[in-house]
């Protein structure tokens, strides 16, 4: 069940009546264009002009003022200079007003005025109980209600099932105008400008929850409260599916990281984590997320992956096969009944394995015998069926032969339909009847694999939804108290992890060669010595590291050696003495670690560790806390992860106590804020458990406020 | 310079007369549509039907042979039944026609009895000099000359820019109409069908060599005779642009492999190292190749990589912003005169860094003179241009202003034409005057990519397209015979490795523990124990390696239970001994390998060694002989690449010995054509050079033979 709407936004999305303050009578500008789309738009509420000259505009009274405009009016739609915004918006909240669209721009995005007076803004708002869609927006267009606030020259786009939220206006403009060539409409489109109030989040449930509006896209540029969107979009997606397309994707300067974590996991990794739990598919362009749209609001779901590829040509045929097993989907093995009757209705030079090739005469009935002869094929879960224009009939032709059985079909059929001119007839018809089609088999199946991943996701069981089970702390560290430098000592951390079930080596600290010998001997053999020294982030670029130490001797000559190497290495560094350390059988090293992202809070990571992390790049993230299903996920997206099943003579190893630890790290961030990031590389994995043999941990001042 | 054209395929390209034989009256024919276009397209040569049954077609007789047409002709389009075709060419060569272009299906592709009418048919043309295009294709087009040999519907396509080679017939009829509907135009288009005789490699010059050809575009399923096409290719890329769409990327059974560098080099990864090579550009889709084939057609290359981004709203900016960084491409940090000068020019809210945001309001005025500002601008090497319909001017007007700036400009200018209904005036003019417009600003990045792959591409030195030195073997084994397994023996991939120069840690073989420790102590410790055994092709994977001992007793105890393990886990395996290795001092350990792919012939495999390669598939490839560019590839394209000039406390190591052992296998490959593949796996690279810690090698009868 989709949450309740928001009852102070439904004036945006049902107003009784609408004042659109700042009208013109001079077609050229802004203000005769939204008056212009809301009288011909066919708003069946109250429509009310407002300019201070007055006069009549499309044979309506301009009022001089809000405070004479008569009922009904909820939503005033605003596009006079920005410093008149609040004294207007101070009249409108006392005529009653409960909803406010600031289209004008001039605030935030203009520098520090305008970021006062949108402030201002939002005070006065508060004050009165006004929602403010925008400023610097242009609106919204509900093309069912139907209502049209936007200045977007007209036609307006046609009604249809997409509905469309945007940060931006201009894409907003940009996508209406360009949706009039490609056959699809939408339902609602709101632009959301600056978000001084009503955000991207806000607006999902109650877009999601108009009837019309089988598909909802996003253009996002950020996200203004990332855990509340996840949480609000995770239940949206699960009667609906949202699709995003995300910018702001690269560029910026890097963060300067002192961890692998807090290196490698960046915005991006955020949003791809969040937007994987909250179940959104993200696009990569524009064109891609509306021919994924159009094809999920207008075609059943497929119950799993297996493709059968109908052509009448071999090439584009292999193009389709290319592009099907590249979506991570599959080519159907056609059922021998299949194949008999294929061969029973084509030519004997028909290709009848799955890509099936009826040959370039395969006439219309041959097109539509073969769709239904695969449709009621039990192996084929979705059809991509390929019309180049067909040189001895007409592409319209086919497409009135196949539409009827596409309609009826309980299989989703796409339609690769190749070329322009000669097509345009057989394009119209799929249009009109709601047939995805694409010019080229790749978008074709790309979007197919869009319909898979919404089966795939709706697919998943409420146990694979839930939280890894993550153990309460058992007398936790009381106070976490950093060294001056932020980084936490060895001896907070090993207490910290220690009572949260992890597993460590058997490790103490040695200030002299014979403390390290007595600590030998106590632990036994083999040992580790490592640098204990808060300035030290990377003990191993130092020659702060000595394993496999076998005997009393040699930690006792590994201490001076060891000392000698970090002192000329790092002369400056306040060293606190030397961790000496039980070492665990030897098994398969990984890294492990929490950082917190700004947008979305704790985010794990997982993958490959060692010195050549940051190289190597093989690791995965998922938002903390860790479901069972990004769990797995980020097992079987990693090199890493996959090895811990054991591959050739590298022997399987614990792969549970490696979930249990990403989880518990992600619960000791829930449990200490103040935490920033936390480290664990190697974290050594056995046949016994997985122990950390290495744990950084750090907390910045100015982070920890924040949190 | 371009090589010189075979005289013999001339007559395609330029014919004198064309006789089409097998034409038909009636219209809803293909043999009609043949000689409609040849007649509608405005061909100045002699034009000649054929067909038994005699009568006039379009004004023009109709010959019941082909005997009976007069002078000139000396190309032959045939559209008549498969089984008619050997007689009537035949007939062709007796009438002195020198090429023909076989339309008709019912060849190879529909089996066995038509892949011997076809060879019958390639077997007459021989005897007769005749050159054969098809058969099962649709035939050529030229639109400057004039001449049109297809049944393709009219109109056909406008004159223009872009040669077009595809293997498949329906993939032209399709791009054809489709690019109706693009704005752009062909120069010479060929349907190559079966390639019974005219190949892809054929026609790449004599279409290169069309001055009106600026760019060649190739459709291909796959590449006749690899070696060569590459040899010529890489000449026509020189003058110019070859882009290629390959099919056929997926899917196939995988191979049995043996080794890692057989089971990594896909027919893929040949297919890229081959591209590469020739320096052909390869698409993912057609829309992608034809988006830069019309930009490379258009535009004049870039200097460099810079790319400034003018436009007039946030969002689309930054879409452009992430298109340029993930196309490889990078912002251009503006001068401060430019900035200066955009200053002066637009609103205080401008934004005047790269992306320059004119905003909304900006003037066709604006935008031409923001153009002139950033073009002016010498740290600017391209511009993308962003144009939604703007709110208060017409896309058209900002087209009419920009236009003249953009074809007189020595840089690069791309536009993203976002929309559709109130773009479509503007979109004419840019298509008018070649200026390059797409729907949105991540194909427009794409295509601003392509264009500085080519000035990187023209850029390259002699010295770099050079191959790696080799130097010649000395005293090499002179018979290589494999044990019965088609395995080598150690022995002899020792003298072989050795003659090369490449350098292998001391080793003999041991058949006693008492051998091994009389071994041991002429090697000095430390030592590794390896099984040998033809039998056995992953030695760690049975417990047939011990590393690291340090005395004649480790060495003895080792030798026993290396064997026990060996026994224990592969009883059947015949035993030759155990290798007794001198241990190189640590390093970093990599894998190089050759194989030899059907199509293009040696391929060198480089990567991350050891047992995980095949998991992590940090892996490049490149053709042999290894030249210094390929080689820098590979290096520069594998984090085990990057990792020899050494990363964190990883030591840098000799990667001229990588280099030039990655070249000396190449030789080997070239030497000995019976090897199959040979791995090195690992090779230690140390400060001090590269050594050959194990090596296998193998030779498969069946290929042997063919090689």
């Amino acid at each position: 069940m989709l949450p309740e709407t928001e009852p102070s936004l439904l004036p945006f999305f049902n107003p009784q009546g609408v004042a659109v303050i700042g009208v013109s009578t001079n077609p050229a500008k802004l203000g005769y264009g939204i008056a212009y789309n809301l009288v011909k738009c066919g708003y069946s509420g109250g429509i009310h002009f407002v300019n201070p000259k007055g006069g009549v505009l499309l044979e309506r009274p301009i009022y001089p003022a809000i405070d004479q405009v008569p009922d009904p009016v909820d939503l005033a739609v605003l596009l006079i200079p920005a410093q008149l915004i609040p004294p207007i918006l101070e009249a409108c909240g006392r005529r009653g007003i409960r909803a406010a669209i600031i289209v004008s721009g001039g605030f935030r995005e203009a520098g520090a005025t305008g970021a006062a007076l949108e402030d201002e803004c939002l005070q006065i708002a508060r004050r009165f109980g006004l929602r403010l869609m925008g400023p610097n927006c242009i609106g919204l267009m509900d093309t069912h209600l139907p209502l049209d606030t936007t200045f977007l020259p007209p036609p307006s786009p046609p009604a249809g099932e997409i509905a469309f939220i945007s940060h931006s206006g201009a894409i907003c403009a940009a996508i209406v105008d360009w949706s009039r060539g490609q056959g699809f409409g939408f339902s609602r489109l709101i632009s959301l400008g600056n978000q001084v109030d009503v955000t991207e989040t806000d607006v999902l449930v109650p877009v999601a929850a108009d009837p019309h509006s089988r598909v909802v896209t996003l253009y996002l540029e950020g996200i203004a409260n990332g855990r509340s969107f996840v949480s609000v979009a995770g239940q949206v997606t699960r009667q609906k599916p949202v699709l995003a397309l995300k910018v702001g994707r690269t560029g910026g300067g890097q963060k300067a990281a002192s961890s692998h974590t807090g290196a490698l996991a960046g915005t991006e990794e955020a949003y791809e984590a969040a937007f994987r739990r909250a179940g959104i598919q993200r696009a990569a362009t524009a064109s891609e997320m509306f021919d994924w749209a159009k094809t999920l609001a207008w075609s059943p779901l497929p119950k799993g992956p297996h493709v059968a590829i109908l052509t009448n040509a071999g090439g584009p045929g292999v193009m389709a096969a290319d592009a099907v097993e590249e979506q991570g989907l599959q080519l159907a093995a056609l059922q021998q009944e299949t194949h008999d009757a294929l061969c029973g209705l084509l030519s004997d030079a028909a290709g009848l394995d799955n890509p099936v090739d009826m040959l370039a005469a395969a006439t219309p009935e041959q097109y539509a015998d073969s769709l239904s002869l695969v449709l009621a094929d039990r192996s084929v879960d979705a059809v991509l069926l390929i019309l180049p224009p067909p040189p001895m009939f007409t592409a319209a032709g086919v497409a009135r032969q196949i539409i009827p059985l596409i309609q009826t079909a309980e299989k989703p059929v796409v339609v690769a339909l190749m070329g322009y001119s000669l097509v345009q007839e057989a394009l119209a018809y799929f249009r009109a009847m709601h047939v995805p089609a694409f010019a080229f088999p790749e978008t074709a199946a790309s979007a197919l694999a869009a319909l898979y991943r919404r089966t795939a996701y709706l697919a998943r069981t409420p146990g694979e939804e839930a939280n890894i089970e993550s153990a309460a702390a058992v007398n936790p560290p009381t106070a976490l108290v950093p060294e001056p430098t932020g980084w936490f000592s060895q001896a907070i951390l090993h207490e910290l992890l220690s009572a949260y079930g992890l597993q460590l080596p058997k490790s103490g600290l040695a200030c002299s060669a014979m403390q390290a010998t007595d600590l030998a001997r106590r632990f036994g053999f083999p040992l580790a010595l490592k640098i204990d020294s808060a300035a030290i982030a990377h003990k191993s670029d130092v020659g702060g590291v000595r394993l496999d130490l076998k005997s009393s001797e040699e930690v006792a000559a590994a201490y001076r050696e060891l000392l000698q190497a970090v002192h000329k290495a790092r002369p400056e560094a306040q060293i606190t003495g030397l961790q000496v350390q039980q070492m665990i059988p030897s098994g398969q090293d990984v890294i492990a670690g929490v950082t917190r992202d700004p947008q979305f809070g704790p985010l794990i990571m997982f993958g490959s560790g060692g010195v050549e992390v940051e190289g190597l790049r093989d690791v995965a993230f998922a938002l903390a806390p860790l479901t069972v299903y990004d769990g797995r996920y980020i097992l079987q997206n990693t090199w890493a992860g996959r090895k811990l099943d054991g591959y050739r003579n590298i022997a399987p190893v614990d792969k549970e106590a490696v979930l249990t630890t990403l989880a518990q790290l992600g619960r000791i961030a829930r449990d200490y804020p103040q935490i920033t990031e936390i480290e664990i590389n190697p974290l050594r994995v056995t046949a016994e458990g997985a122990f950390a043999l290495d744990v950084r941990a750090r907390q910045s001042h100015s982070e920890a406020k924040v949190k």
